[in-house]
């Protein structure tokens, strides 16, 4: 940590300042300036809280961390990339990959029909949710384990990995029976206890940046799950929350290049929470994998004008078909003939 | 609902549109305008999730949507304002409550010594965290059940009530056991497995509003809690996320008069966190008196330079005995001689 | 205009609201739903500020406007896409457009070395800075008119158009003389008097969305420009202000396909103010095209390190070499073989 | 600068780094740290846009700047706080001083009216726009020096200052002309050539906070001013953008304790155009009052429901005298009775 003496700060508060980081553990460097002294306080994280006030001493203007708070998911601990397997896929690897499902689990016929349709575009993984995060109690809340049956027959049936979210801790054990990987949603990406929890589960899990989450905010979230034995993390970035409302959320295609810089981990990109609208998902689809993403995540429906939630993102069977055509010849171009970017 | 129709759309389009809207249960009525037609959908919530996809039919320019989503916090259905009893405390009524305490409980003798500076300030209730969502998975996570043992013995030796943070559903029945209030934190404002479950305790809970939720979520949010079985829900503002750096968050003013005027629910502010550093506690905790706010939540600690959690934000006791001194002579202007705000 | 009456409004209430919006000169037409009645106000906009007063009125619960307040920059009044000529060079046509060249034009060796390089790459036009909007008042403000001179004589020697900014009205008749684009900065969006006077040139104007600007507010700025008699305007996304700090803006990728929807004037995007590095441009350039922008602005320059402005995000000569051949192959799959998105 | 290099940076990359920042006039001082080695550039601020280039050579992480980049608007400049003259009234000094007036000015009676009732109040300065910028081309653009002529004049009349907009760098002469305080409004607080040009004014300037521009940026621009020659400036917290729509812009009470700690200069807050209606006026002007700010602009009109801009967030005359006897009581307690806080 760095601390930043103000200008007219005198010799005998640097020097209590000195005094005070070396009673806490750490080293001290000082460092004049022509205008104002800097002190670098060198140690290990031990006494991190504590080191950290010293900006309420006399004469200290502020204090600057330099450490990076995550590790595991840090580009520094480990050379290329993870690449992550659900069933015979591999996320992080040359392909792109797509997952495709309707939003919410609605009947056996739906959940079936779905499938078959994904399957036939080409996608990689089946999505659909058994237990529903809505901002309404008064919503549809998910068909739970009844759904989760469902989710895994369509699975079974078309050969395919499945994914689903988690909400509640109590549940995990349960939705790892089930599924090929957990999904935390992002509503609860600071779910502490959440995160643990599906940190102790041996399949991989998804985790999407929140709505207000920052880029090492989402890392540290990922390092609960790493530190907590689960290897196999996937981020997704799904929109933050800004001024603009022209779309529900802004996403932000940047973080993916920013991602593929700082970790390890596999990125993929959920344009139809972001968007909020079908209309948006095939160029946000297409600039998903212009940026580096390693696969999307978006909404189907056989009929997505009787969908229980989310009807006006998903997209129709014919306009799935005609996406996937067109992503996987961007892919061919992007992924195989260019050189990867970032 | 409103159904907004495009400049260019055709008789027959709007025919279309009725037709369906019909179809999912809702009665029309037509208004056309000078440049475009309006159409009304007229019946209960019934449906609604199916309603909203009449945006993707030829012709329709948008839909606005009309009623609240939600009800039970809305003082459409409830006159007068909701008043909270925790021991012997009002929150909601003629008094400003100031809640004061530790971020962190880190022994017996740091509660115990918390306590007394709290009471002898002329605080209200007693915080103090037993389990702590911290960002990074390393730093201190809390004493659990024993601190949860000491905050309940500082209430019970000072006569106070006690209010601390739960974070886990299979937490909640524990934490009831000791506390008089059960906090929600800002990261759980949308962790609804959570908020349905401490819906069904019998202590009330202080919801606090996320850094990225809107009024309208948090509103949201305590809806859940209502409509699980507790009517006793405290509403907390404790900054929400901008593009503002100089404070750790910006602490939204304005919320609490917006809120006295769409709920019955009592609303206190939480400076401490909002600001990050001490030396704004006090202008902003008379901000939140003069704005209308029932209470504040404020952070002290008896030696905060050997804090584990958050030092910088916690008052000295000197600090805060001199904040108590000034905010009783205002909080005599303010709610007793003046007329109440809002 | 929509007015939404409270729950409980009379119909005293409602008749009185009803002669107030006749009496400012609309008709009304009555529309009472089970829990709320809703009356629409039907007329052209003469009155509009008045007619917002309504919600003043008792029993008013709030109003909601239905016309889009921009009509000349709107899909709904021209049928197919603007295309802007600048020397030979089309933009909103089938090519993708790069304008690249220096931030800052800094001598003449410079300034006709980067021309050269931006030719070589096989760019569209030349960009470069002559008068600098610097947040600090002690940075470098621009060499002026000598700059332009300078820009002039690049575009000449290389035979391609020129843009360059112009921050003053005072200096936009000294702007025009030399350039063939004339751009208005992301801070001055809502510079009204700057607005008014470039919509009086002759040349084309690139307006930069603002970093905390609406799509709607920059479509309203357009309109500035339009309803002044120019009507070659381009507009460009350029990133906006979130709270997230790991790319200096948050380039809103979105709004491309957005803005394609609702607006026949092309759309370009500049990555490198965006994301305020190097590293970042490739990607985000590719992620431009792939949702369908019609070009891109990017920093060049023939020694970055030595830039007086900017040179952290400036492309080396190498960099954007590779950057073209990738986006030159991109090009031709994304829109000459694959229908246009939107 | 400080200048932190990555964790596996070679000695050979250390040693490059310091030639080149020695290169650029700078001294460097080495600080090696457990994980990472830091490394300090002493030096004014000569070749500062070089500098920052650092970042590009090998093995660099990353560069944090130290300095504040604001010098006459900083504390460390002046001791004791700057209290500025207009007419008889001092902004700055022991009094909370009021602003109060009509958005735009509209004719000869309502522009005397106005001033009567704001005098009636007992406000201290009369404010009236002239020049409007308005979001659409189409709205009421303001009567421009007509309007002038009637503010100045019901300055004379009720022997009170006055104040207006200024928009333009062709106007600054002629406004200066009629007025006692130049206003630069929202929009323009990074026009930097009307920051330049009011900095050679001989009358105070009033500088609004941009609804995306961060305190910092707010002193840099007033840095414009003062570094132009015009000492008087008059800094105004107006509400920032963000997500939350419940009122039209969030505004940021804390800015006004972090303003009194890094500037000597006054600030101000407009709550009528943060909050957007005039229900929340009352609550927000006490808030401002409490949180330590030297006075508060606001809107009252003689007829709102008449009012051709902004009636909704005026106040009526008898809800403004109201206002005014509340905001005295807390004024003696606040300003007199209680030590000042910050």
């Amino acid at each position: 940590m760095i601390i930043v003496m103000k200008k007219n700060a005198t010799e005998e508060q640097t020097e209590n300042v000195i005094k005070w980081i070396e009673s806490v553990g750490y080293k001290t460097h000082l460092s004049p300036g022509v205008e104002q002294t800097i002190i670098g306080a060198v140690g290990d994280n031990r006494g991190k809280e504590h080191l950290k006030f010293v900006e309420s001493l006399s004469g200290v203007e502020k204090t600057i961390p330099i450490l990076k708070p995550y590790k595991l998911a840090s580009r520094e601990v480990k050379e290329g990339n993870t690449v992550i397997r659900a069933g015979n896929i591999e996320i992080g690897g040359p392909e792109f990959i797509v997952i495709a499902g309707p939003c919410s689990i609605e009947s056996a016929e739906q959940m079936m029909e779905s499938a078959f349709i994904v399957k036939k575009g080409g996608a990689n993984i089946i999505r659909g949710g058994a237990f529903k995060p809505r901002t309404s109690p008064y919503s549809f809340q998910g068909m739970e384990e009844e759904g989760l049956k469902l989710l895994r027959r369509a699975g079974d049936k078309t050969g395919m990995p499945i994914i689903t979210e988690v909400l509640n801790t109590s549940d995990v054990d349960l939705v790892e029976e089930y599924t090929d990987i957990l999904q935390i949603g992002a509503r609860n990406v600071q779910n502490f206890a959440l995160l643990k929890k599906v940190g102790k589960a041996k399949k991989p899990v998804l985790l999407k940046r929140g709505m207000m989450t920052t880029i090492e905010e989402l890392l540290m979230s990922a390092e609960y799950i790493l530190s907590s034995g689960n290897d196999d993390v996937i981020l997704c970035e799904r929109g933050i929350r800004t001024f603009e409302t022209a779309t529900r959320n802004t996403l932000d295609l940047s973080a993916v290049p920013v991602l593929n810089e700082l970790t390890h981990l596999p990125v993929i990109v959920d344009p139809s929470h972001a968007a909020g609208h079908w209309k948006y998902i095939l160029p946000l689809t297409k600039g998903a994998l212009a940026v580096g993403a390693d696969g999307v995540m978006i909404e189907v429906h056989p009929e997505p004008e009787k969908a229980v939630s989310d009807g006006m993102q998903s997209l129709k069977p014919e306009r799935f078909y005609d996406l996937m055509e067109e992503i996987r010849k961007l892919e061919k171009l992007i992924r195989t003939e260019m050189k990867v970017t970032a």
